[in-house]
């Protein structure tokens, strides 16, 4: 049985493979310091556009996100949010953990408005007693966000202009990155490079085994940042098996490909959807569909193919989840299209 | 130019490229819920000969260090380990970042003394301060050490002993527990599994790519593990990576003959060594040799073959270490004692 | 200028001051470990009709509300509260200090709904992703809440039943308990220590100088607490201090009567706000009462007479605050009164 | 029976008493924004001799350590502190809490060796893997030291330089700081607000109730440290009760007298040891006097008068601890001397 129930059910794209067993017995140093590494970053950097940007590579969604907003907060600050953001919903307390507060703002289809944004900072700083209340340090919006959807050039542009003008660096997490930017092509690579100071380009949902690239836009990879990996517990011995999988995505321009390949089917699929008359959960551009089914269509669904349970809509209809990835096959989505 | 400076300059065992090759784009679900992390769990909890323990993956000994700590012990305690413990030394403060004091006892060729352990829990308990101060709350050892040394069956039970007398659980750090089993056969993993009440088996520097496999040896497990792991952001959504590894180490004894072939290697270069006159640092049975040399000589050498500096001895003398692992060559070895 | 600007404004009841100036250079015992103490732990256990319960000594709120959430919550817990709770926004992120996340449910007059509160848990425990959340650990109200409001008995038992439905504690921050209780005799000490795991009397805003009496209800005080409290910096070398107050406190019903003051002291300024067409902000039974004011009257108002600004109604109306203490006289009322 | 066993036993001195009565009904802001707490920052700063300081109060010696190494240090790194320091044995993990590692230098009668400070840190940066490991971030010592030593002026200067060439803050605990001072007067507060970064001047065991008054020395107050005491539950509402004391010891050289007085007496009572030919367990010019006991000797002199015990000698003695304050008098040190 086909299943459509996440965009990481499968391994990782095939070139990665080989070029894994291809440079399996070179020695190389460890933690991160071998040309595979380097090479993957200057890669990153060139297709960012950055020219005082670096890169750190790191092994998950989760991971990354307590340890960069570890790094880049004061311990009495906490980070700016949407109710629905991962790091408030599904990371188990990671960014807790690190002593850091989600300080929640309502979303909207998933997505942070900066005008609510720059309305809790008004707040905040005009409130007499802000100094027995955790000051808000960063800023964390995802792209896509968690249903999927898409902010607009202008609305990054104003969130990045309400993050100036109250001094607090914009940090996006790109998980499904890829997925976005082929989604989308008027937000480029170096739009969100241009607009953020911190970003992470996703790799275990774009077609890796494992690994997301974190780049700092401008010089300001805090300081001994690997220290600060090491004492997350997060730094691999063998830093060459991300480096390796970077350097393959980023060659020939692969991670765009695979992406844009998926969008191509996700399309088909949505408009297959909208066709048979299925209602949309949400309008989403990106990999992942959402649709409301009754539950006893969903229960007999279930047996003929593998999907994500989304949210309860009302007692007798459930919102579902279909994900597309860089592996799915055109004829995986037209035997989809045929069950539904 | 060859280099002996770690066990973690190669990829992984070809067997598991083959088996990522092969299972690659089979659809799995995701954070180790996958057949292969079941299969991998099952053998080698019958490699330790447990009926009712329980298996975990993680990435690297660092974070198993923090998470296993993290897990077991209560806010107010500490970890008993040597001064020369990996935990003490070098992982950046990731068990003080949890939370948790390092509670440090003398190291003799890096190993703890069942004695001196007795005596600092009789000590603490006969304090009447001792509410003032950190409890100890586990006791944490490496095999082999950090000087590659090895503790006897005996001095083992002999810990184990204190720690049922002041019921701690006793934790063993196996990041090289292969070279430590292949190199002193009567402790066995039997053994291991029934002393410790939580150890891991080290994939990373033992022909994996990435990877430990933590073991609770009798029902033991933290309640919601997973969501510990997830919250210290050490989760992987493609758990399969790890369980993939482990099932083809412990499919047809891989592990062991692998790690047996590196011990075999490496009491070739220690004979050679001293056959040659060099020092021996300390007397290690395992895979890591360390010995003395003139700071010259090691400066000439440096420029011939890859090895680690351990630490300085006198003004003009250094130990250094040479690293033998699963994927060294005869050949290799027979050259670096041409060179020496 | 006389100022209702908090219930903390003053020093302490005068028979405090006598009892300390009378036993200041007895040699007493350090930590706690003295008479004063013991015995104010007595005389409090007597006055909740507890049996199996124990007490212990903080100094402040925030303090107490980290300490017993830290000792309570197990590491991947977060605790549950209302959005407008303290430990939610005045706190500095001090329960995040500690590592957990506050779970937050809508507030309704500052209150926990007990139906939402349930239906919270079945839909976390009803969610399949749930072990990638944060688990609830506890339900943290407050009595009377930030808005002066008071749960009903009613309303307490059914937080009460939804918590054992779900083995919950239930922890109520009692900061202002006296005042809770005088102005709603129906529930009394012995139904507060009846109806939660532990909550704590708060000193510092009843007639203390500092300190607030935590109380365990049935043995569940937290193994080694006082070792946690140590290391929360929260021990007093000379805890005596606070243990010599709540002996004075809980002597002759000095507590109650004191509150009891207070709220006949703020009733009758409730009565006179109301009388003289003042609109409540919310309509409190406790020592807190607020009012809307047109901005321009705020302004004039407040170079006669001190008041706490809660916060902005409209552009051109404040929700202003008068608090009442156990320090107030019946002649400040009175002026305020002909001042308004 | 009298007691000797810490500087705590008594409440505080009598002109606080006073003027805490005198005070109590005086209505004043709370958090320490109230004109005692200004005019005692302001005397302690003028005893300092500093124009470009700053102070704060705090409730202990723990919590105080605590929070300013919280405050200080960057996230990955530790605390230099010698063996003995109170932040390594005695505050019940109260650094490692705050995420802190306690790095461990040898003690020379409690004390730090400047040139093992620099040997530490030259051997830290000269470790090629240093990255791997805790950054120094502060030096700790204390003044009395936990034995009752104290630095000569030479030697806190070295210390001091070792601190400017690797651009360490200096912290000096100063729990008992006033006994220092007034037994070795050629260190004045002058000296050790010139050589240190920030340090603390004990109340709690120099003649308060409670309170520690941090001092920042030149313009380097973290910023927002209200907000990070608050966090760590250490901001008192009642912010008088600490400055109003402060206020009284930093009038009229009450501070420094009333230690002086303790310093008098010690040293009849040290002297009277000696002659007695008791065997001094080390050689303190402070408040607290260490001797050796026989154990049947301690045995029975418990019966008569109270002190401490400090660490056992040999199977068959003790070294006790006789403290002396501010507080004792003339008389009991007689009764003492004629006791042993």
């Amino acid at each position: 049985m086909f299943t459509f129930e996440s965009d990481y059910v499968e391994g990782c794209h095939e070139n990665i493979l080989a070029e894994l067993s291809r440079s399996n017995m070179e020695q190389l140093h460890g933690y991160g310091n071998d040309p595979y590494c380097e090479r993957a970053k200057k890669k990153i950097l060139e297709a960012c556009g950055l020219t005082h940007g670096s890169v750190a590579f790191l092994s998950g969604g989760t991971q990354t996100n307590q340890i960069i907003i570890d790094a880049f907060l004061k311990s009495y600050e906490g980070v700016l949010s949407t109710s629905s953001g991962h790091i408030n919903c599904h990371e188990a307390g990671a960014i807790e953990f690190g002593g850091h507060k989600v300080l929640v703002l309502p979303e909207h289809n998933g997505k942070m408005d900066a005008g609510e944004l720059n309305a809790y900072l008004e707040n905040f700083y005009g409130d007499a007693n802000h100094e027995h209340m955790v000051f808000p340090g960063m800023v964390y919006i995802t792209y896509p966000t968690e249903y999927g959807t898409l902010y607009s050039l202008d609305e990054l542009q104003a969130i990045r202009t309400v993050c100036d003008k109250w001094k607090l660096p914009l940090f996006l997490d790109g998980a499904r990155l890829g997925y976005g930017l082929a989604a989308q092509p008027e937000v480029t690579l170096h739009d969100i490079a241009r607009l953020c100071d911190v970003f992470y380009i996703g790799g275990t949902k774009c077609g890796a085994l494992i690994g997301e690239a974190v780049v700092f836009t401008h010089d300001n990879e805090p300081a001994h940042f690997q220290t600060i990996v090491k004492q997350h517990g997060a730094m691999l011995a063998k830093g060459r098996l991300i480096g390796i999988q970077f350097d393959v995505l980023f060659t020939d321009d692969l991670y765009t490909s695979i992406c844009k390949h998926a969008i191509v089917l996700v399309m088909k699929l949505k408009q297959g959807l909208v066709k048979k008359g299925y209602e949309l959960f949400i309008d989403s551009p990106t990999n992942q569909q959402f649709i409301v089914l009754e539950n006893t269509r969903m229960e007999a669904l279930k047996k003929q193919v593998g999907f994500g349970f989304w949210e309860a809509v009302d007692e007798n209809h459930t919102a579902v989840r279909f994900a597309i990835s860089w592996a799915t096959t055109d004829k995986a989505v037209d035997e989809l299209l045929a069950l539904l």
